[in-house]
Formats: structure tokens, C-alpha cells, sequence
């Protein structure tokens, strides 16, 4: 099978399934799978290559089995921005929807941020429900926002290792498999994908995205998913604040209805895709704290302070807080995302490495948008740190990042 | 380094020298270097790049040393065929010569015979000399012919074996590296290839050949070495017989001047490439009973009966021996080298896996040559078996073999 491939053959259903129950259960040794994988990074694989393997990863362990006539299930996938907390408001909205939001994330790794982290910020929040809760609370509220279980797609688990240190990482295909095989774990109906370009996203094109978007839609569709999704820009970080108590803060303003308004645009075009209702209906629910109650119960549901999170800036203040001023006057040309993220990442937002502790409370929020005309001296960003020193380590960083012209 | 020759860079020697290192010593896990090994497989490597290679794998164990002022030490690697017994006639020819030939050979494998069993077959010849006897024996005779001792090319060796369940086997600058790696241990001067090709040989096809001894001439040059090749079909059987103790039968005629047309002319062809005297005086040596007496002495000085070895057909005799006869009259249009081959390890003469025991008296003798006319009923070949069920199992494979028209 790896020789099929190497050569260019397209493999069976059989030789896929047959590849992820051997390497899963240890009878084919990893030296083999990661020469597939590196003729697998040469010659692709075809969409129905891509399904079976992503079947077969998914197969590999737990999948979420629903009551009949239930709702149908519904989630986002983003491949990861800076300042993205679109999930947090997203799940919530949804599930004031006739729809169920079974939502399984993942932590924060380099710059890009987690949902789980954020929403650790919230004091009680417990992101470790076992199956049997978890489908109660999607029973009793239509939603739940969990961490991956061990025993959900173990396969994916030992061939992502595997491939980190064997670099093929950067397979479409296998970055496909991987992504969707996690994602539909969860039973789908619908999913929506938001794959973002740019300076802080995993894609640094357009072009990038559209083709990894094609084969993660390719890949759900061949699942019998229905799917849709968004090609978003990642050059600027996205809303106005970037760092996990600090976008809870925002997402929470956007739940409440007064929210930065390109988080809440984005939210809404990801909702439309997947929801029931019209636009104008979500709109409402966000409006009308439709949405905020159901962010309450979730959190009352899974352990959560609720009024701890809507004072949320007492709980997890930083010591050190400072603006950063303009430079000069003129207009904000560029607020590099990629930037934004390092330096967030050098303040103890996010971690190097997947042992590495989070600082709930550091960041940097009140991020002005490109575009903006700014005064010598205005605030272009206000830094939250825990420490004068790692305030000065980052502030280069920060500094960089803008461009005023 | 995987991804850097991933992305179709150049490795630095640093880089590879590193890479042989840490896999030998097991800091570099199986799984990353069989990752290395497919990129290879798409990528190449430069001949620099497999100079390198080569002189890493050479350098992770023992390099055979000579005292200043010895002789040129000279060498023949062929890519190996059926009833190719020159290495037997040419090394004593050449050491005949002011040269010493320091020859280290292997066992055969599938339908390729090895030079090791061969000498086997002569009752107490020892292939397995300490370094110190086998240079000893340099200084005095000239040659030695000896397997591959533990300490030559741990590197090849380990990185062989992963290959060969990686599918990553075929790649022409890997089996360029492996083969020259375990040559140039021999700390050669001057090193003739014979590249085979046809349906007895490794590679099909004379264009594959011919790109595969390209590349080991450029990594030999690469090593200092001076080297040389001939590209010579394996579409027919090399001489009259195929089988361990049949070839050294007919090795024994050719050393005593009364050898095949097609061995003799092929065994010189490759010592004019080395030779420090003229093609007439290597002719007058096979002629004159020198060739002859060196055989006698290097038998001698490794501890075999150089008296069986001249009536080696009485020491092995098959007990069932049988010749195929011409179905018809007519032109002999072909024999095949590797059908021929099959039915000689079918009748026990080679090995299917490394362990596979040897019988050194089975295989076939008289083989008559493409263009020959033959009588209906006249012996094409004798067959040489252990049992009279073994030779008919092996005789549908000589039949087809063959084509009278």
C-alpha cells in the first residue's frame, strides 16, 4: 500500500481502512506510516481517498450516537485567527435555533487561541463532560462546549504525532482527514467552515484557503455532510481584543448585543449557513439576550459563575495595563495579526508548547481597525501583562505590528 | 532536514553526516528516517549529496586499511545476474596483476546468485577472515574474497532493512549510496561496474541501466575513486551454467583457458578496465595456468581442497540429472535469464528469504546459446536436481524458458 502510493495508484476503501486499524492498533510500525504519509504528502489523495481515511480515523474511536428525531446537529470549524472568539457567541446563538450545537474544541497552540482556554477563564467552567452529561445538557439546552475526549479519534491522535516530527504536516489531504475527522466525531447535519488567510492564520493566501476549504467541503460532502463555508481575512486581528479573558469580555458584549462589529458580522455570517432562521432573526436573538441567557445556561450547565463572567475584567485583571500610543498622526494602515498573536503568546496568552500554562488575564484589547485616523499619542491598543518586565518584552512586538502613516 | 529535502532542497554534508550518525546510534527514530527515505524517493539527491551519503554510511564502520606503497587495489561490482561467475575467474586474473584485490562479496538473494555461496561450495573454504588475516593475505597472494564482516556499513545496513519495508527500495541515489558505501570500505583505487540489464537482471531496461551506473560512477568519482562500467545484457544465462558448484565448474575451465566464448570474452572486458597490462597478457594469464594457480593459492591460503575444487562436479553431484530436450527443430530465439533463474531457485539452487538453506549441486549445465540451430530432441540444457519431484516441479518454468522457432 505504501508502494501503491508512491506510485501514484488510488488506494481502496479496503487498503484505507485496513492502514488506519493497523497503524492504530500497532501492527503496522510507525517507520511505515510516516513513509505513507510522505508519499501521501507527493501524490495526494482523491476525495474518496480523503472520506475513507477520515471514516476510517473517525471510526477509530467514539462517535456521538443521537435519539431519533432529534435536531438537527450543526457546528463551526475555524482553522484559527487571532482575537477569534467567534464559537463562544456562535454556539450559544445557534442553539437559540431549533438545532443542536454539540460542540467539540480543541486548546490554544502557538498563536492562535483556544475555545477551551477562553472559556476556563469563567470560574466553575468545566470542559470535561463525559457522553452520558453532555447529551443530557444538549437535551436540556441544546448545547454543549467540550474538550476532545481520549477516546475519540485515536487514530488521529497517533498519525497528527506522528506526523510533526516526520514533516508531513503539510498534506492537504491529511490536514483534511484530520480536521474533519475530529469534527464529525460529533454526528453532523451541517457544518460551516470558516478558513482563514493571511498574517495570522495557518494560510498565508487566498489561494490557500479556497483549496484547503475545497478539500474540507470535498471531504464532509463525500461524509454525507452538508457543508459550507467562509474564506475570511486574517490580516488584522479579528474584533478588539486578542488574549482568553479578554475576548470572554468581548464575546459576552457581543451575546449582550453591543459587540465590535466585525466580530458580530462574522458570527452572523457563519450563523446564516448553518441556522434555520433568516439573518434578521439572529440579529434579534443577539439584540434581545435570547442569546446571553442561553451563554448563561451553558456556562450554569457546566459548572460556570455566571456573574463572575459578566464582571469578568475584575476577575482576571492584569497587573500591569497600559495603552500603546501612536507614534504620529495619521491613519492605522496595518495591525499585523501574526504579530499581535507573538506578542500576545510573549505576554503568556497562549502557549509554545502543549505542556506550557496560560495567563487567563493578559492580552491586549481596545485594538483600533485598519483604517482608523489616529492623534499623535492616542491609544492604539491597550496591553494587559502580568509584569512590567514581560510588558517591555512584548511591547516591541506590539510596536511592530502597527504601521500609522 | 526531512522537510528541507521534502521541499527539494540540497542538503548540506553536515546535514547528512548528522542524519547517518544519529540514525546509527538510534537519536534518530526509524519512523523519521523512512520519512527521509520516501522524500528521497521523489526528490533525489545530487551526486554530491549521495557522495556524501555514501562516504557517512562508509565511515559508520570499519574502512579496510593498506600499508603505504601497496599496490593499486582494485575492484568489480556487478548489479548481479543469472550464471554470472566472473567475479571467480577475474579476481584471480587480476591478481595476477600488480594489484591486490581486496574483494568483498555477498550471498544470493531471489535469482541473483552470490559470489559467498559459490566459493561455499569448494569443500573448506572459509569466507569469514579476521582483518588482520584477510590483509595478511594481501601481502602474500594478492586477493582475498571474504563476506561482509558486522563492522562494514552498520548504517547501510540498518537503513537496508527499513527500506525494504518502506517501499522505499527503489531510489536510484539510495541504492547508489548502499552499493557503493560497502564497495568503497574496500578502500579501492579503481572499481569496474557491470550494470545489468534485461529479464535476468535488476533493472529491465538498458536506459535504466545506463542511469543507474551514471550514478554510481559520479558518486565513486565523488569518493576519489577512479572507476569504470560496461552495460551488458542479462537476456540469456552468462556462459553454460547456472548454480553454485556449476559455476565453479565452469570458473575452473575458464581459468584453465577452456571456459565459454561469452564468460571468457565478459570477465575480460571488465579486467581491461583495471588492469595495469594489456587485454593480450590478461588473455595469455587465463591461458597459461597462471590465472589457474592463483585460484589454486587464494583456495589454498582460505582453507579449501583446491584438489575437489578441480573435480567439484564429482563432489556435488545431483542425483538426479536430466537434459531438456528440443521440443522441435529449429533456431534457438531466446532463453530467458529470468525464468531460468526462477527454475533454479525452484530447484534449490538460490534463496527466497535470507535464511533459506542452499543446495550447491542443483541447477543447470550446458546451456545452449541464442542463434544456436538445434535437432528436435537435442539437449537445450541439462537440468541438475536433488529429487526427481523437484525437477519436475522446475521443469514447466525451463520449458517456458525457452523458444525454438
Amino acid at each position: 500500500m505504501i508502494e501503491r502510493k508512491r506510485d501514484g495508484a488510488e488506494l481502496t476503501t479496503a487498503e484505507i481502512q485496513e492502514f488506519v486499524q493497523g497503524f492504530t492498533s500497532g501492527e503496522i510500525p510507525e517507520y511505515q506510516a510516516s513513509a505513507w504519509a510522505m508519499a501521501v504528502f507527493f501524490r495526494g489523495l482523491n476525495s474518496r481517498e480523503t472520506g475513507d481515511l477520515t471514516g476510517a480515523m473517525m471510526r477509530s474511536g467514539r462517535v456521538l450516537a443521537y435519539p431519533p428525531h432529534s435536531p438537527p446537529k450543526v457546528d463551526k470549524h475555524s482553522t484559527g485567527g487571532i482575537g477569534d472568539k467567534t464559537s463562544l457567541i456562535l454556539a450559544p446563538l445557534l442553539a437559540c435555533d431549533e438545532l443542536w450545537v454539540p460542540m467539540i474544541s480543541g486548546r490554544g497552540l502557538g498563536i492562535t487561541g483556544g475555545t477551551l482556554d477562553k472559556l476556563e477563564s469563567i470560574p466553575g467552567f468545566n470542559v470535561n463532560l463525559s457522553e452520558p452529561e453532555a447529551l443530557g445538557q444538549l437535551e436540556r439546552i441544546g448545547l454543549f462546549m467540550i474538550g476532545q475526549t481520549a477516546d475519540i479519534c485515536p487514530a488521529d491522535k497517533k498519525l497528527y504525532a506522528l506526523r510533526d516530527v516526520t514533516g508531513t504536516v503539510p498534506s492537504q489531504a491529511l490536514i483534511a482527514a484530520s480536521i474533519m475527522s475530529k469534527k464529525l466525531a460529533e454526528s453532523l447535519d451541517r457544518l460551516v467552515l470558516d478558513v482563514k488567510f493571511g498574517s495570522g492564520a495557518f494560510m498565508q493566501t487566498r489561494s490557500d484557503a479556497e483549496s484547503l476549504a475545497a478539500s474540507l467541503v470535498a471531504t464532509g460532502n463525500e461524509m454525507g455532510v452538508q457543508m459550507s463555508h467562509l474564506l475570511t481575512p486574517m490580516d488584522q486581528p479579528l474584533g478588539a481584543a486578542a488574549g482568553n479573558a479578554l475576548e470572554v469580555i468581548e464575546a459576552v458584549e457581543c451575546l449582550q448585543g453591543r459587540g465590535p462589529a466585525d466580530t458580530v458580522a462574522l458570527t452572523l455570517d457563519l450563523a446564516e449557513c448553518v441556522a434555520n432562521v433568516p439573518r434578521s432573526q439572529l440579529e434579534r436573538w443577539l439584540n434581545d439576550g435570547t442569546a446571553w441567557r442561553k451563554f448563561v445556561a451553558l456556562i450554569e450547565a457546566q459548572g460556570g459563575d455566571a456573574v463572575a463572567a459578566e464582571r469578568l475584567g475584575e476577575v482576571h485583571r492584569a497587573p500591569v495595563i497600559e495603552d500603546l500610543p501612536a507614534p504620529h498622526a495619521g491613519t492605522l494602515m496595518s495591525i499585523d495579526a501574526g504579530r499581535i498573536g507573538r506578542a500576545c503568546v510573549q505576554l503568556g496568552a497562549g502557549r509554545a508548547k502543549a505542556s506550557d500554562a496560560i495567563d487567563f488575564a493578559v492580552g491586549c484589547s481596545a485594538i483600533q481597525k485598519v483604517g482608523a485616523a489616529v492623534q499623535k499619542g492616542e491609544p492604539l491598543l491597550r496591553i494587559h501583562a502580568r509584569t512590567q518586565p514581560s510588558l517591555e518584552a512584548a511591547l516591541p512586538l506590539f510596536q511592530e505590528a502597527i504601521r500609522v502613516q
